[in-house]
């Protein structure tokens, strides 16, 4: 290619919540911004997490400068391990953000070979064809960073996940004047965060709920038990806040939440007096009245705290008729059940629950449009490309830049893999790298595609007949079975008849194949499975996995 | 028992959403009060609707007298053909909910051997112990009733599902004359809707909704394409009247859709001149600007006709880039990711798309806590019961008729079963019938149980791994085998060692049992099972279906 160029390449993290991860190659230097993972849909059965497909940065190895993240949530930084078990990249973030991802290192045992370097807010990185400056941003977890990179062809300004916070917790604001001054001096491209450009106005202040959390404790008889994420240390200072007024001792509970809170005391971004702080295993050694509980679980994940408490499966924490629970967070699409299922078994024993729909117990780190218009305003981009969000967020974004007085040809919707390339006369979307879905099933990386998803969503509609016969090649004869062995299908007590017919009808049509002498075993297999299937379908409308196994001797 | 009693009995409806049906007994006379059905959680893998275990009414057959139905909501009479096919009753409802009652019995050829008895609003129906009164009332569907029921020992009023609608499209307004009355008259027990009570204020009017119209409509330059509920003919009426407005024609589409509009045009529901009607087949004779499509879908239903024109699968139905589409509808817990991914295809196909986080385009048909407190001030019941709701909701609507006056000993939070004994001096719960959830999958009801359930999830998990193998009994030899089928599991062709290992590992275990002359096949599966499983887990951290098999000749 001629002269200067840039190509910004998001592999993950548009038409898609989460996963959000941008390769951005200034000539012949690649940087990577952010390495997040993604939850599964219902449908991924089996499935726990999704991190991206990042063989173009595999191909370019010898490109790519260092991995840059804007700050600690998981779908920004959870695929870190598994990637850089691919490519190993420098990792450039604040304090706080590096020591999250050192924790997640420690998991993988991959502390040693990794190299995390520290950037603070204010400060910047440079290499030859480009250099990024981290800037001090506002989200629902401290020392998040937009970022600024300068390049020959003009400043790239990428916004991370933000809000416009003018009060935050830290007293850290977001640095309008930093983000002014680049605006001023002009940009190329603004990359922003589209997540709540659906919702109009402006988010609340993170520390309104601090008036909400003094106005419950104040009136709270028993314990106060707080599920939130646990990243979240503005709002865990609140809550101790909140409880220091009251006199009361504050306990984590979660592994995430006990790691974190640990970390954020560690590090002093959790403030709280030495002797507030108490282990679980103490909170019987205090009046009810004196304690706070911070826990995971607000999303109602079955395995994490808040759900043991509320299913009497926690072994320190029994719920008490005064307990109050507060879940101080807002329910991710595809939540609402399992965190109702939680609030109702609270309820059915005897605690006190309150949540959003009650009580503004959360508020969103993501901007509202007002905010992202303030942005837009301040940065006044030549070009434009929401990210971080599904397709509908991404339409509306760019059509809230089109209405601040964009050139519509001057903003890019892109896909996973699309390139969108820059150089001094124009920018425009040009060809596309591969990239995608890898699944993570328990050790297996990548080993669960397509075809396994496929049989998995169809054994889990409808269960599993298998068909299973010994047969004596020689004699064209059966030797033993045809056996029918179902799982998943009809409770087989109830269904005897059935199976029996299943059986007969499965000797009928061997015996008709080995009559007339079919030896293709996969042919036998066809015949039988459709008999099997079609018989099975006119007498109950289902359509189970149907299996033949045909043994040979 | 002496002396007069009732007993009121809901077999489903309370702690749980959907499923609607109670009993109640007066002396020796039951009456059933809607048949609703509830639709499957996530995990209740391959199941297609819940219905209601109406076993108490069995057992009482020579009680009941008939069904009362309220409106007509699937959750209200969706199980109506499975229960009449268990007890046959006599079914009573106004002339709408009736017409959508038959329409449903027509599909299962019932409708010779079924009862339907017309009941307008004010009319009343008596047995020796009991009668009801039909009240006209307001919903998301037109003809909803409430009941009051009088017994010697008092009025029991049952709101159905209802809000307070003061502008109804049908000019038809709720009877709070006559229910006023009744309150004055006293009220013994109040059953009351409870869906809402976590929402402050009043619910808008169904009205409102035509304003919106009339304004979106206004600034439509193509098709305007809405999905709504099939029953919400008000809805209908209003998208009718803003299309006649603006000169277009209204064409519908999806099964329910079609069936539902041509009965409510037929009963005179639904008012709009003949020649304004058109066949979905005929909208190409008509220009863009001219036509209005009302569909199904809103809850994007992989199989209903809007996701299927989203996603191009819609045979008479193609997008075109001036296409503005309107979600009329609040998602159902659950359904979000669902719609979502609707709305994004619709919008990366070029057309444009309303829903509710953008415009006011739908209302709840249900009561928010002002219009529950109103009914309470009108009824002033001696006891109250709250039904329709999971028990966040009952606890809530429990604690709203505290904080109106009730003692905390007159209010009765039921759940699925038990039973409210009221008599002359007092009511208390006392007992609990058979009750529970039946599970429809296919032409099958109640043949998947816990137990298949439990199969199917762990099928869908992590696959299935069969390990099939022919064993001579008298020579204790291996013949055939042992062969591994998997599915589900891992794609075969990535793990072609790991298949070889297992092989390995069954084929040892099987012959170490057969050089020990272990002979009880159970014991030898359970052996072999076990050491494929710790294997895979070792390997993988997955714990997939193992079935051994043994054919033994």
């Amino acid at each position: 290619m001629d002269g200067d160029f840039i190509k910004v390449i998001p592999l993950g993290g548009v038409g898609e919540i989460g996963k959000n991860i941008t390769a951005l190659e200034v000539n012949d230097e690649i940087i990577v911004i952010d390495c997040g993972i993604a939850f599964p849909d219902e449908e991924m059965y089996g499935v726990d997490l999704i991190i991206p497909d990042i063989s173009y940065l595999i191909d370019n190895k010898d490109k790519v400068k260092g991995l840059f993240i804007t700050h600690g949530h998981e779908d920004h930084i959870g695929a870190i391990p598994y990637i850089l078990k691919q490519l190993n990249m420098d990792v450039y973030g604040t304090k706080l953000t590096l020591a999250i991802i050192e924790n997640k290192l420690r998991e993988h045992n991959l502390v040693e070979t990794s190299n995390l370097i520290l950037v603070n807010p204010g400060e910047m990185v440079s290499f030859n064809n480009l250099s990024i400056e981290f800037i001090q941003s506002t989200h629902s977890i401290a020392e998040s960073c937009c970022f600024a990179i300068k390049t020959k062809l003009g400043t790239i300004f990428h916004t991370g996940d933000f809000k416009i916070e003018l009060t935050p917790i830290d007293d850290k604001v977001i640095d309008i004047d930093r983000i002014s001054t680049i605006g001023k001096e002009g940009v190329l491209l603004l990359m922003a965060d589209s997540t709540n450009v659906e919702r109009s106005g402006y988010t609340m202040s993170e520390r309104s709920i601090g008036n909400t959390f003094n106005r419950i404790f104040a009136t709270a008889k028993g314990r106060v038990i707080i599920a939130t994420f646990a990243s979240n240390i503005h709002r865990m200072q609140q809550i101790v806040n909140a409880s220091l007024d009251r006199k009361r001792k504050v306990a984590f509970a979660g592994r995430s939440m006990e790691s974190i809170s640990r970390m954020a005391v560690d590090l002093e971004y959790l403030h709280m007096p030495e002797d507030m702080l108490i282990e679980i295993d103490d909170i019987k050694n205090y009046n009810n009245e004196n304690i706070t509980i911070i826990t995971t679980g607000s999303q109602g994940e079955p395995m994490a705290a808040l759900a043991r408490i509320a299913y009497g499966n926690h072994k320190k924490i029994k719920i008490e008729s005064d307990d109050l629970f507060i879940i101080s967070a807002a329910p991710i699409p595809g939540n609402d059940k399992l965190i109702s299922k939680v609030i109702n078994e609270l309820f059915k024993k005897g605690a006190d629950v309150i949540y959003e729909d009650l009580e503004e117990v959360h508020v969103s780190g993501h901007a509202y449009r007002e905010e992202l218009k303030l942005m837009h305003r301040l940065i006044k981009p030549k070009y434009f490309m929401p990210v971080h969000g599904e397709y509908r967020h991404l339409k509306h974004h760019k059509d809230l830049a089109i209405s601040l007085g964009m050139d519509p040809s001057d903003t890019f919707i892109l896909e996973r893999g699309d390139v969108l390339l820059i150089n001094k006369d124009e920018a425009k979307k040009e060809g596309k790298v591969k990239t995608g879905t890898v699944l993570v099933d328990g050790l297996g990386v990548g080993d669960v595609g397509t075809l396994v998803l496929r049989d998995r969503k169809h054994l889990a509609q409808d269960g599993l007949v298998n068909i299973v016969v010994t047969i004596e090649r020689e004699s064209f004869s059966i030797i033993a079975g045809p056996d029918i062995i179902t799982r998943g299908f009809v409770y087989v007590k109830e269904a005897e008849e059935l199976i029996k017919e299943l059986k007969d009808i499965a000797t009928n049509e061997l015996q008709s194949c080995l009559d007339n002498r079919i030896i293709e075993w996969y042919l036998i297999k066809t015949n039988i499975k459709k008999a099997v299937e079609r018989y099975i379908y006119d007498k109950t409308k289902r359509r189970p996995t149907i299996i033949p196994i045909i043994m040979e001797i």
